[in-house]
């Protein structure tokens, strides 16, 4: 049995703001069926991950600069990969049969495990600490902020608008938040969130937001970075930290990647389900509905549209 | 019995580069006998360490900037206390007695042990890396150089003078070296030095140098943040790291003081006092005479003309 499968590509590599124009939908002709002898598995997309990172896969630098080797460059007209979770159709594989749900394995961006292992190991948060989140009410900052609370610090995020505000301190226990777009100085806005300085900082921004962080942390202050996504979309734009802080204020930055976590997955995975069962850790998703949305869902989120992990859903269970 | 007393004072707030004219000589007189009843000790001053870091308290900023405060800021016409070597000439102290070799407290700035604590406690080294040091002729740089060798590293250093470049490669036994002065494009550079990307770059200087060494970083590589030597002078001068790189490569940026190392001062001391008896360390000290050529000396800090440790000896012992 043939069935015409969807993709999505880009036209050209993209060195800004991504808008719809960037992409394509294509269609192929895929056969259903497995070749004997094969252990292939075929498999119904159902959900996909749509996240910030794509957009470093798909700019030039990334295709010709090997400081992002690993993360594999995406040439234009190809189909873009990306975190799914799907059904087996049809299998030819021991380990898989028919109805089973899978996930792809491009875990790296997976948020939960990016929140965990990027406020647990790197941040070395203790109970009591000072926690600043960026780009809280998204995919990873707003779990950050609820394992911080789960641990016992004050934890204050910033999101972009007063919805998304409302969200971090109605439903998700943040003792803080504020709009940053309503703000005019980041520097005294932080300083009336921490009168007495920040202990974490967990960057999903970078810029300016990264600038005004340093300058409040107190001693020994640590700043995770796990995204940028301020500088994403603008080459010029970067952070220029106060060094004479990080020195003096013996500061650790930090980046780091969720796939570095591979080996506390299940410890991950095992703590966030309870929590999550037990109503300890809310999960905020941002759907959209068919394979033409991803396009405009990926480019949504570098206008803050989603609220929480953005999904786009390719298909009912 | 009285004598006269000479000490430095800054005449006013020092904003960027430091000049002799800054600075005065002034006298007092000064009793040298001990109140009975007190534990005082009164003691003749032989070296006195000339270090960087004294230009940050000089700085208006200082005085009113709680990010440095635990770094007393200097008011203009007080005498600037540093680290020094002196003799007790009398005591009222049963721990002391006349003719003790005593150190002053302000041990922070102290070379050796910064050179240490950064190395090992905040690099983290491994034997085979590849370690970069700026400033490798400067008073902490030479020593983290020969720390690294010792361990076993490749270590490439960079300096302001071919005569420097010699020091380092002929005595100090660095792999290679060069004269950064020389340099147009400090990313090509080093990707020269380091065709396989940096383990360790001990940063003495930020900026431009600090921006080419993280571009040239391996994955998991380590900054230690040691000084900014060429942004202490220069407010508007802000090294600009790439964040990406930060995230991708993860990328470790750590600042640090010697004062943190404390717990591992007896250690440090141990091991490199067996060093230098050993011949296996060597000591570059660059030394002038008199308190009034304090000025110039701490002024020739930031113009590259100290060769290792800079000591102003006042007295014979």
């Amino acid at each position: 049995m043939e069935v015409t499968n969807k993709y999505i590509v880009i036209k050209h590599h993209i060195e800004d703001a991504p808008n719809d124009s960037h992409f394509e939908v294509k269609n192929e002709a895929f056969g259903l069926s497995i070749n004997s002898g094969s252990d292939d598995v075929i498999v119904k997309n159902l959900y996909i991950s749509i996240d910030p990172y794509l957009i470093n896969r798909m700019k030039s630098y990334s295709a010709s600069h090997n400081a992002i080797s690993f993360s594999t460059p995406l040439t234009p007209g190809q189909a873009i990969d990306a975190i799914a979770i799907g059904k087996v159709v049809a299998s030819g594989n021991v380990k898989f049969v028919k109805d089973d749900l899978v996930m792809g394995v491009f875990t790296w961006g997976f948020s939960g495990l990016t929140a965990y292992g990027g406020f647990f190991e790197i941040c070395k948060p203790q109970k009591g600490e000072k926690v600043f989140v960026s780009a809280a009410s998204g995919s990873v900052g707003n779990i950050v902020g609820q394992y911080a609370k789960l641990l016992g610090c004050y934890v204050v995020g910033c999101a972009g608008s007063q919805k998304k505000v409302g969200l971090l301190k109605e439903k998700l226990g943040f003792d803080d938040a504020f709009n940053y777009k309503e703000e005019t100085d980041l520097n005294s806005t932080l300083k009336r969130y921490f009168p007495d300085g920040i202990d974490i900082y967990f960057d999903n921004v970078g810029g300016e937001m990264l600038e005004a962080a340093i300058i409040n942390m107190k001693a020994f202050g640590r700043v995770a970075v796990c995204g940028i996504i301020s500088e994403y979309t603008d080459a010029e734009k970067r952070a220029s930290p106060n060094m004479l802080n990080i020195v003096y204020k013996r500061i650790t930055i930090r980046g780091f990647l969720a796939a570095d976590f591979m080996n506390i997955f299940a410890d991950f995975s095992a703590k966030t389900s309870d929590y999550v069962r037990n109503g300890q850790l809310q999960v905020i998703e941002d759907k959209s509905l068919g394979v033409e949305s991803i396009p405009s869902a990926f480019v949504g989120l570098f206008n803050g549209d989603n609220v929480g992990k953005k999904v786009v859903v390719l298909a009912g269970e």
